[in-house]
């Protein structure tokens, strides 16, 4: 197909691009092994792998990153690790003029920055394959090699390439908490197992939810027969991991996602365009964008700084879905909700179908056959009226609109009735009568 | 009781009344027997008989109905019947210096007014019991026979005008199409059953929906044993007539009002008090309606003099219902509505709490894993999006409020959409901004 030609001239790392890239690479790991041998200290790293999407070649153009792991005895002491895994980093960005700092995650690792290249140093323990992890860090490497292995051959690399930029294209690559889409492992895995990207699509418009993937090479790397019962696992898409069979490497793709990569796979394949490699997505809310609107309203809550995305995503999810919980006990009418976070602030929006309602509601009481039910019901309300079989009453509205929920959630008068994650608090909220998502920006 | 009692006193026809009414009917008895048997051609009727509640006194203060049946020969021809019928009543009526004119139900009959009694003169064929009746008026002779024999010991008459006195306060006295209430025979019947008005409150309170009441006397007249299968029917109360076994004397009772009755029987036995009796349903009404509103709308529909409340009824409901269906279609939300009509409208009424809405709309479209459909439904609507598994478009609205909805209607633009009563057209409607129901007049 040649539009594909043309996407990959644009998306494949040129020849210097590589070329330089492999260098710096060496480079580092060259510096890394010679700090281990100049100090017996450091021979509980016992080994050190190049690893991620730029030490197979199935990156894309101007990506700089480069992950290195440090591999530890699996004897090695926590402390230990973490205190050596920081040390040969720290050293080794100096030693190469970057600058360094310390991230967290299972363990802390070094991160820097050398020229425009990114780089992570990351310690982990070494196990064999069908060992179990001691961290999840720990079966990066036997990723890593499991896929170089089935990548040596052939040119899967660029098929690898196309199917990362066409998921981007349409919104859904990542296997972050925001995103819930495809993990860079998960896409290599799939043009493994079907053979090409194009292959990958045809495969997928025919999906069902609880796809079920089990590549042959699982088989045979732990020597199972054709009746062995998998774990089963409740999700719309399940990729058995090669490296640990227990895990769905798909685990982190919502069903919508699912749903909609199944659409557009289908779509691209009737009308093959460019336009689906190409911020696709943004270009679909255009076109939803062009329209009239409800009632607008986003909840704006000052952001910690330090909280990254994968925390305060699920918990921005939780408040709003706790807040619809009260808005629809209301009676109000959301046509749409949405999440953003940017640097400094969280955003929850919402339009409203229905977002004012005139003083009066009918309370639906017993059945008249329930009796005891009867009398507690017309005890507590004087305006009760009977409809088919059952007890109604005429009660107010406690909110006539939206706004005036929402200024009692900022205010505190909700508190114990909605969520309050520890880094999304509704009381730190601001109410502004317009609506704030992910593609654009107020 | 002495509520009771001060109600029967407060309803019982006086003794001069009663006095009165018996002369009155004794005369035109009399009268109608001088005719039959001055003229020869009369000799197909074979009996005279005066029935309803007047007959049996059972009947409230004020009352002056009197009603007459012609009993015919079962071989009569239908058309002699019912000109011989006429012919008497009328009759009757001039030489009893009174006005008359003809009624039309299954018969035509002889409606008539002597000074200030109603009269009816209503011709019938004279069936024996179990016999199969040619038209429905043939029943009353024996409903009024059977009633007569059971009355005669004891006190029932009275507890029967209690009865009728609080079905009528908490208005559902009557067994026309509009009230869908007790008819007179039925409350005689029940108190018959249960031997007092306190008696069937009591048993009332309890009955469940379904309810069967089959009275002693009718094993004994048609000689049936305990297990013999009586017909069954949907309806919240069957009362097997005597008369026919199978008919439903409940029959036009209605559901809600079967509930309204067990729930008012409840609370007037735990707080006995006159006001049940005495316009209840109104001094409800007045207590619901101190309450705000939400946006209020009556279609006004000139009605036809000449077509009487039972065929009128139906056909508003008919015709509420299927608007009803269109309005909730297009979204708005309806709190309250209500049917009404007096001499000269027809008045369907609504309240909205939701009528007025933004000019867009969700389509709900099919899941992504129907191809076909998804397909045809991407052609179809151009701002489609997918939300969990399923596909969705925003679309405009045709109605963004109600008045615009009623607009069309009245203009016939909903034609085939919604019913056309053949005696309540909606396209005979006025659009007024209020609410008009059965206990208030604008």
């Amino acid at each position: 197909m040649d539009i594909l030609k043309d996407i990959l001239h644009d998306i494949k790392p040129t020849e210097v691009e590589q070329k330089e890239l492999k260098e710096m690479s060496n480079k580092i790991i060259n510096k890394i092994n010679k700090i281990i041998k100049e100090n017996p200290k450091y021979s509980v790293v016992i080994g050190v792998v190049q690893v991620g999407s730029t030490a197979r070649n199935t990156h894309l153009r101007n990506n700089y990153d480069i992950d290195i792991f440090l591999i530890f005895d699996k004897n090695t002491d926590r402390e230990i690790l973490e205190e050596i895994g920081l040390e040969v980093g720290k050293k080794a960005v100096e030693e190469l003029g970057g600058k360094y700092w310390v991230e967290y995650a299972e363990h802390p690792y070094t991160s820097a920055v050398i020229g425009k290249y990114s780089l992570d140093i990351v310690p982990c323990y070494k196990i064999r394959w069908g060992e179990k992890i001691i961290s999840a860090v720990d079966r990066t490497p036997l990723h890593n090699e499991f896929l170089k292995r089935k990548l040596e051959k052939n040119k899967l690399c660029d098929e690898i390439r196309l199917f990362k930029k066409f998921l981007k294209g349409i919104g859904i690559y990542g296997s972050d908490l925001k995103t819930k889409g495809f993990s860079g492992y998960l896409c290599e895995l799939l043009v493994i197992y079907y053979g090409s990207f194009i292959e990958v699509l045809k495969n997928a418009k025919d999906w069902k939810i609880g796809e079920r993937i089990i590549l042959e090479d699982i088989y045979k790397i732990y020597n199972l027969d054709g009746d062995f019962k998998f774990r089963d696992f409740d999700a719309p898409l399940i990729v058995y991991d090669p490296v640990d069979i227990n895990r769905n490497v798909a685990a982190a793709l919502s069903k919508e996602n699912f749903c909609k990569f199944i659409f557009y796979a289908s779509m691209f394949l009737k009308n093959p365009s460019k336009e689906f490699f190409y911020n696709y997505c943004e270009h679909v809310d255009k076109k939803l964008e062009d329209r009239e609107y409800g009632a607008l309203l986003t909840l704006k809550i000052k952001r910690d700084k330090d909280i990254v995305d994968d925390i305060i995503y699920p918990q921005m999810e939780k408040l709003q879905k706790s807040i619809n919980k009260i808005i629809q006990e209301n009676e109000f009418v959301v046509l749409r909700c949405d999440i953003h976070a940017d640097g400094e602030f969280c955003y929850l929006s919402w339009e409203f179908l229905v977002y004012e309602l005139p003083n009066i509601r009918v309370k639906e009481g017993p059945s008249i056959f329930k009796k005891d039910r009867v009398e507690r019901f017309i005890k507590k309300y004087d305006k009760h009226f009977i409809k088919g079989c059952r007890l109604y009453a005429y009660t107010t509205r406690k909110y006539k609109n939206v706004y005036d929920l929402f200024n009692d959630i900022v205010n505190g008068n909700l508190k114990g009735k909605i969520s309050y994650p520890k880094y999304v608090n509704p009381e730190n909220g601001e109410i502004c009568k317009m609506y704030i998502k992910s593609t654009i920006k107020i």
